[in-house]
């Protein structure tokens, strides 16, 4: 995020506007459209994204009918959809492919509904944008699970050059690196337990950490100097493991980066905006996910 | 129409908002978010209008797709889809029955879309709003096209004692008059030549006026003294009809009353807000027709 979000009005709604759609069951309670309208506002945008309500057995007529509205471009998914959003679009991508999960569907110039997940992604863009690309680098990651799953799917896309992944559900674990195998081959490695020799970057996707008392993920004092540790925990914003890490000397990335840069990652998909390149302290001008 | 409409913006959108669409092919004209975003902002109600894009091979799709999100309470329908719309609705008016067409689909409390024209209930609105209220009156119609066809079945479905329509193509008008009297039997009587004898209102729903070398639709100078003579035709403000009904004393009614009418009448239908009970010079207010 580079823009200073000011509280103001959506753009008005005329018979030219274009529409996007957060879908959900509940939708109540989504924040997307107070979090992007403004935004489409302040970036010249004729369009606006309003909460459509789908049960999960009408989702899919829902989704379809969407698609035969010309002037809807996108839709974002949240939850229980996601998994299901996956399913009912037209093409994936990688990431979706291995997550088996979308976050958002793009209308393409045929139509078709293109299927994104931007868990991994925004992790990866909020990296990048703090400084720390991993674009040909050895990256360790602590966890499997659903998002855990979206980061190795996201930082292999971004150009790492060898993923050591590790979880204790090992017959999950290989599931993953088959998936991930099939896109970027030979480049996964894993473990039931940390392995971070080696690695420039280590990433915690449990979620150790989140409760005062929890063990760390991994033990920082064991990393070479000068890594990057990275958690994708938010609460607390500095969580023991980046505490220690970063008493040890190490760089440190906390888990809001993610939201700053989920919103640059849909900015960039639906091409709402030229992007504009600015820094801010991340965390400062968005305090939620879009969905 | 009850208030003054200052240019100001749509309410916030939240995941609560109920939706609106409107749906038109193409849609980038339609005039009514413009419209009725700012009265729902006016009147407190949590709600959008946004345009929706249907070719009319997709329409069904998009109107089902439509009723199966939970939080969209409504559509209004513009060309070319009133006809299809009136086909795709669960449940019709009669005015719909009548005239084969639908300006707008409610939500009812079992997901059900029901149907109604407005095109004839804002005449009759407007008319009421005057101080014309057609109730227990005789009226005659000069016209059965389809402006006719919905004013006489908003006439009757007002209370008209008897109407008289007449329309020289007599075989439209006794189709007409059928399916009038499937509804309200035995109150409607059809002539080639306009019947203006005993009416205390007589409506001209005929193009006649438009142009200015157009002949009278019907001959106010035969009508007994103080009726009140109607036109539908909105530009010229003053038709030579009603510039001749005037000279003569009669009352004359206006065309642009009826769109005043209109947005009274989908307040009513909707439940938009309680209807407020004050008077404005119509046309001073609402300059466009919703949708």
């Amino acid at each position: 995020m580079t823009e200073t979000v000011a509280p103001q009005g959506n753009h008005p709604i005329s018979g030219s506007t274009r529409l996007y759609v957060v879908l959900g069951d509940p939708v109540t309670q989504v924040q997307s459209p107070a979090l992007l309208n403004p935004l489409f506002a302040r970036w010249g945008m004729d369009a606006v994204l309003v909460p459509v309500h789908a049960e999960p057995e009408r989702l899919e007529r829902v989704v379809r009918g969407l698609q035969d509205a010309g002037n809807v471009d996108g839709i974002f998914v949240t939850v229980p959809h996601k998994p299901a959003a996956a399913g009912l679009a037209d093409r994936r991508s990688p990431m979706v492919e291995v997550t088996g999960s979308a976050n958002a569907l793009r209308r393409e110039a045929d139509g078709r509904w293109y299927a994104e997940n931007f868990d991994g992604l925004g992790f990866v863009a909020g990296l990048v944008a703090a400084g720390h690309d991993p674009n040909r680098e050895r990256v360790a990651l602590v966890g499997a699970g659903g998002a855990g799953s979206a980061i190795a799917a996201a930082l292999l896309a971004a150009g790492v050059e060898r993923l050591a992944v590790c979880d204790p559900d090992t017959a999950k674990l290989e599931a993953l690196r088959t998936r991930l195998d099939a896109h970027w081959p030979g480049r996964t490695r894993t473990s039931a337990a940390p392995d971070t020799e080696g690695a420039g970057l280590v990433v915690n996707a449990t979620p150790l950490g989140l409760a005062p008392g929890d063990p760390l993920p991994f033990r920082p004092d064991r990393l070479a100097p000068g890594r990057v540790v990275a958690d994708i925990i938010m609460h607390p914003r500095e969580t023991r493991l980046l505490r220690e890490a970063a008493e040890l000397g190490h760089h440190v990335h906390c888990g809001i980066h993610m939201l700053d840069g989920q919103v640059d990652a849909y900015r960039a998909f639906f091409g709402f905006a030229p992007p504009v390149r600015a820094t801010t302290r991340a965390g400062d001008v968005v305090r939620r996910a879009p969905a």
